[in-house]
């Protein structure tokens, strides 16, 4: 208790990054050398399939998983002629060498890989527009890619896509000082702007552990979610324009800068989260707050995971406007944070432990709210203990006890990762369910997550790949999320990998809807194909 | 100075609503006995046409407006046959009485009328359901109405279609006190919603002068704006879900109560804002803030709009997160005020006005950074005088201020009243031009608004209605805010009034785009014809 009140919080000026992944530094993800070839210059197009298939496979070898790659679709394939098209209007930024596509083939987690041969970087509107004009008129399929950093196979090709990438399209258009309104192309990396924003006295209103590479464009397009998003909500409420190249190549203009404007349908909002299959984001407007002048940290314990959820509560009510991260891990992350990554626990060992973060606008006042809430919880018996930090390296270590399970976890054995939403009151239930339904069969059954929004990371480890593990958890886990209404893909998306799971989060009749908004939109199918609607309704 | 540094600040309960219309209070709305009749019963469709085009005839007489009606479209009239069915499924509930009807016809600013001869009053999703399934198959035109409060002729029949009146679907179905996620159908009145939700130390995102009457179904369907806009977001972020009947009847479940869902297209967004011309609104879930604990009231005076500006800078970055209110009004707004309401000025006059509200978690917090605002604000001479209340009877005083300016330029004369969202550092200059422009064509030509939000409202009077000055400000009005690519339509919508100037702030491909989908989800074009989208898109 003497502990926890000891208070020395101190200003940290930039939100950390709490996403399942960003523990995994970019360094881990650089590519190695392939030994994997273009089939327009050395293989087959049967041996590129097979060689594709096999990255998609199912766990179980012979039956084809539903996150396995749909055969190709009967896309053309790239000419030469095509190719004199590319370079007639992107001169040496249309790139065929092998060794340059492969990156932009493969994604970051190495998980999925297509075969594609050219890789296009244009750096302007119109020219997205000449291409995919292009493209759709010749049938050639194309895979929009921003920063690559996605994690369920939506930003590489399947097959021989062209890859469309946005990264050379990173200016910023304009930032409007009084309403803190931020106009940049699409291809801005998230933390450039978060740089070029702090030096201007504001943030971006969201912050991802892939910041050093994602871009603004492909965040839009996955409709990223992240720390921020307790404080300032979801992209649908802060992206306020969109500058949009459809399939056929028609440039929508959407890049309005204003909070408000009822005239006609928010055509934008359908774009946001559509991972490339709609169109191509070419420039984003986003509305941005101001830089809290005073962040603090506390790391506390609880019992249950009923007194947790009271905590949340007291804490919504006493730290209010300043509350900016309410996350937890539970003692089996502890556990692997203690003997995978030597981190010590900073308290008494509790079931379950919280890290609240503040950001607010007056030091003083925002420590005497979490110093008054602390009080509360403590004196109601809601936390069994607690310690705030004193200095910025015990600051980041309070932090790595959320961060870093990820990356203790990878230490555990093979991990099956589950991205779930759910209402709040629910979401631990859901690891108890897992572990006693799997009882011994698995490693471990680890919960962190995002309480404040209702989004689980449930984790299962085992010493090794396990096909029977994995049938035990599929369809399990996606059952029990869809008993309580639950998003099986609370920010991750769909992608390639869970394109076919998406009717335990959607009813029939809403995901056949947008099979008709993509037929309306791209009657040829030709934007990100395999990607985000299941297979059945592109057949 | 001292009068402003004598503070006082008192806990409101409630916000207060600041929207454009909010003091011609519900009564004054109430409908009159009118001399209109039914078509159906006693006269002929030609003479209802000619009367109900009276009724959108443009101000200048012979030439037709914009605004006005098109010829009824060929949809099938109600027969006796059709009469039946709705009895069958909506016993007591299908309202013939033309006395009865009458009040649906009409909007509540008594601008637009149509010649509906049917009222529904449905009380489940399955009835409306069955309605649309009907009225599709008949050809049978249908208008969704909430609480009738639009204020573009957006929420009555233009002819005759069928009321489809969401009323009596007013129940509240869950609320999760842990996450703030409330879930109701759409009939609910939005005070209601309120009054609930305040018991449970929770408030709506939303408020609106119009929340005695207002349904959350219609607020969705008109993305309504207001007051809290500036602190809580559109409803865009707000809107966790919607439960949807598609105009062939078909219940489309998008009613999650989660914050992240990246599971396909979010399709809710398309019909947030869509003026019930997609799909009818049969639930809503929605995220509930907290209730704040402290609210507080300035109410300052400045010698130039630049000032005022770098008042709502500086004010954003010294009150920060509590701030929940910046509006302003002109000195033209005082000299109304003063002349026709006999409101005294509290503070020397200005040519500008500022109304400040914070609302907070903590009072003393509040309390100082609201002082240490007031005392940067005053030392750098940004405001010029100021005042804080120190008892309710004066701070609704000081929200009088910009409330009734409504009202008083009611007693100006005949108002021309636009809902503007521009760039917010050339919110102004608008009205300034507007002056030049007119000369002394017109009487007064004031400015008022939410800053915060980039919205203005410009008005104009004259001693009675002129179609010569109405000439002189449109389409000037419109050309000059499509010029700083501003909307014409801020937070009213379009609706009937305003359908045809959507290109003003839509360039013409998102307008077809826009009947695409329309054509997509409502192929026979049932669902409140005549509304949002322009006449050339329906030929």
């Amino acid at each position: 208790m003497a502990g926890l009140l000891k208070r020395a919080l101190r200003l940290r000026t930039a939100l950390r990054c709490l996403c399942d992944y960003n523990m995994l530094s970019r360094s881990t993800a650089t590519l190695s050398p392939v030994d994997f070839h273009s089939p327009f210059l050395t293989c087959s197009s049967e041996q590129v399939l097979a060689s594709t298939r096999k990255l998609h496979a199912g766990a179980d070898g012979s039956k084809v998983s539903p996150s396995a790659a749909p055969e190709r679709l009967p896309f053309c394939r790239v000419t030469e002629e095509d190719l004199a098209f590319f370079r007639k209007i992107l001169a040496g930024r249309t790139i065929v060498d092998p060794d340059l596509v492969e990156p932009s083939n493969v994604d970051w987690l190495k998980s999925v890989r297509g075969s594609s041969e050219v890789l296009l970087r244009p750096q302007t509107t119109e020219e997205v527009s000449q291409i995919l004009s292009y493209c759709n008129s010749r049938n050639l399929a194309v895979n929009p890619q921003g920063g690559n950093t996605g994690l369920v196979g939506g930003s590489v090709p399947v097959y021989d896509e062209i890859i469309l990438s946005t990264s050379l399209m990173n200016k910023i258009l304009n930032f409007d000082s009084i309403s803190g309104v931020l106009t940049c192309q699409a291809g801005c990396v998230l933390e450039n702007l978060s740089f070029y924003l702090e030096e201007r006295d504001y943030i971006m209103p969201l912050d991802l552990g892939a910041k050093g590479s994602c871009q603004i464009g492909g965040n839009v397009a996955t409709n990223a979610g992240g720390l921020r998003l307790l404080r300032y909500g979801s992209l649908h409420g802060t992206v306020l324009g969109l500058e949009l190249v459809l399939a056929d190549g028609q440039v929508l203009d959407c890049l309005s800068t204003l909070r408000k404007d009822n005239t006609g349908y928010d055509l934008k909002q359908l774009f946001i989260g559509s991972e490339g299959t709609l169109g191509v984001i070419t420039a984003v407007s986003i509305l941005c707050p101001r830089k809290p002048k005073s962040v603090n940290v506390v790391f506390l314990g609880c019992e249950t995971f009923e007194q947790l959820l009271k905590t949340f509560q007291l804490c919504k009510s006493m730290l209010g406007e300043i509350l900016s991260a309410f996350e937890f891990l539970d003692s089996e992350c502890m556990r692997l944070l203690n003997t995978h990554l030597k981190l010590p626990n900073p308290i008494s060992d509790c079931p379950f432990y919280i890290v609240i973060e503040t950001s607010g606008s007056d030091p003083t006042h925002d420590a005497q709210k979490l110093h008054n809430f602390l009080e509360e919880a403590m004196t109601s018996s809601l936390v069994s203990d607690g310690t705030v930090a004193t200095e910025e390296a015990k600051i980041k270590a309070l932090w790595s006890l959320r961060e870093r399970v990820t990356e203790a976890l990878t230490h555990d054995g093979f991990t099956y990762k589950y991205d779930i939403s759910l209402p709040v009151e629910r979401i631990y239930q859901l690891v108890t369910d897992m572990r006693k339904h799997l009882g011994n069969r698995a490693k471990s059954v680890v919960g962190y997550g995002h309480v404040g929004d209702g989004n689980l990371h449930l984790n299962v480890t085992s010493p090794s790949k396990d096909p029977a593990l994995l049938a035990a958890i599929e369809p399990f886990v996606y059952e029990w999320t869809a008993s309580c209404r639950g998003s099986i893909s609370a920010e991750h998306g769909l992608g390639l990998k869970k394109r076919n799971y998406i009717y335990y989060s959607k009813q029939s009749q809403a995901v056949a809807l947008m099979g008709n908004i993509k037929a309306m939109l791209d009657p040829k199918g030709i934007l990100n194909p395999y990607k985000t609607l299941p297979d059945n309704l592109k057949q």
